[in-house]
């Protein structure tokens, strides 16, 4: 059922080495490859075929969803739209990701429109790694957006990255935060040649106590450019940080404007952000040791994504 | 020459309790109250007759200019456009600032457009503060701009204060820093009531070595709102710095939304900002030393705009 590229596209964007355990639903080029549904976790196609619906029942604990997506197809522009419904007091991780092949001179995309409704006292850890591989010259495009509506005391940790090969990116996370919600986004960002990756984040903290913290980590190396948006709302007493650094390499380029709206008189936030080159007394350090210049860039590079 | 109200605002607004020495211009209620010159430092009206032009010979050390403005005038909306040319190697001080006295209902208010020359390794250093006194329920209002020209090497430090009293204000701040030169900005606005205050900043480091760093700290007070932006384009190797902060108090609201833009590989960019409330250890701490509740938040407002 897996032929060599898929696999070596599931290593890359889900760790997976073969059919995971637990739920999951793997997309080959826009169709349905392979899907599980285990007790607890259940998933099915939404009403309209665009995409599916993964419900996590109330109470689940320490389950796993994995939903990786694989595109090798010439000209294929693959749109899904995913809901995620996570019960009440349920602990789930959501593994999620897609990975490229392209071959040849035709482009390639895919869009996942990842929305999670998080129950009360739910905790969800969500990670989703983007990757385009191949010999091909066809524009390699992905634009994920995650929505994600926190309940009274629930929980996100978003985990996502672009790691390679990508052309082009239109990153889009909203987030709205109820009473005693947290949430934590870490985005992953490197380019290079002439790629472009564009991330807007807009988190609303709308409930007493509720919490985000993001942090954004760009490499932005050749010719490339991103450019980071974070609109930041805090509406209630709440606890808010921004935290986003780029390493420039090359001729990279960067942008980064965050927004902090304090719009309630208990709300705190925060921000801090740096754009520069690897600093020279880090790389002088690691070639002292014995590296040479590009091994040492290249430490000090996957010490910065990690 | 100078009545007991002109005195009052003369004192607030740059210092003075009686006629400056060295060069200055007063000028109040839209016309010219006094002007004096030195032998280094010129001071003329300019060809459209809309404000003045102060000329700064090259190599002058150790002077100042006074040019406050004073407004008591019901009704009155001042426009006055100031050039201020800083010849080479020269070292100045220049103290500006307006004081509005509002005594009735109609409203009163001032813009100053003042546009800076700074010659080759010239030294300035500008003082300018605002603030509006009065019984008068007329709206005071009071839009700055400066505009920054820095040659090779040149330096400005520019203190900008908006103290009190000041219902509308349209603050903006440009900057085109040349090769070797640097900016630093420091400014400081406190609202209360229904008060708003934009300040919106435009850096640009266009030659090699620039240095930029601007400092905000805002006091919200009442109903009042104060949104900051900054834009900070580098477009050189070069070094740039934010830091914004705001202590939020009643149910003021703050914005701030700086715009690192690192359009050259070796520019370095950094920004620090934090929103919230004054902590509560900091007047736990004053208040066991005595001071009532009022006194020990005045206390630490008072060091955060120092």
């Amino acid at each position: 059922m897996l032929d060599a590229l898929d696999k070596e596209l599931l290593k890359a964007v889900a760790d997976l080495e073969r059919i995971p355990k637990g739920a999951y639903n793997i997309r080959k080029n826009g169709k349905l490859l392979g899907r599980e549904v285990s007790a607890n976790i259940d998933i099915e196609s939404n009403a309209d075929g665009t995409g599916i619906v993964i419900t996590v029942k109330p109470g689940t604990k320490n389950e796993s969803v994995h939903i990786p997506v694989i595109l090798s197809q010439a000209g294929l522009h693959d749109v899904v739209y995913n809901t995620f419904v996570v019960g009440e007091d349920a602990d789930v991780t959501i593994i999620a990701g897609c990975g490229i092949h392209c071959g040849g001179s035709a482009p390639e995309g895919h869009e996942g429109i990842h929305e999670f409704r998080i129950g009360r006292n739910a905790r969800l850890k969500y990670v989703e790694k983007h990757v385009a591989l191949g010999p091909g010259k066809g524009k390699r495009t992905l634009n994920p957006t995650t929505k994600v509506f926190l309940d009274e005391g629930a929980y996100a940790e978003m985990a996502l990255s672009q790691l390679g090969g990508v052309d082009e990116a239109r990153r889009l996370n909203t987030a709205e935060l109820g009473p005693g919600s947290a949430i934590q986004i870490t985005e992953r960002v490197m380019t290079d040649g002439d790629q472009r990756a564009e991330s807007r984040n807009e988190l609303l903290l709308l409930g007493t106590d509720s919490k985000a913290n993001i942090v954004s980590r760009s490499v932005v190396k050749g010719n490339s450019k991103q450019d980071f948006y974070v609109n930041l709302e805090a509406r209630a007493k709440c606890y808010g940080h921004i935290e986003c650094d780029a390493i420039i390499m090359d001729n990279g380029i960067s942008e980064t404007v965050p927004a902090l709206k304090a719009l309630h008189p208990d709300a705190e936030l925060t921000h801090e952000a740096s754009i520069g080159k690897i600093a020279n007394d880090q790389l002088m350090k690691l070639m002292s040791l014995g590296l040479t210049y590009d091994e040492s860039v290249n430490r000090i590079i996957q010490g910065f994504l990690k």
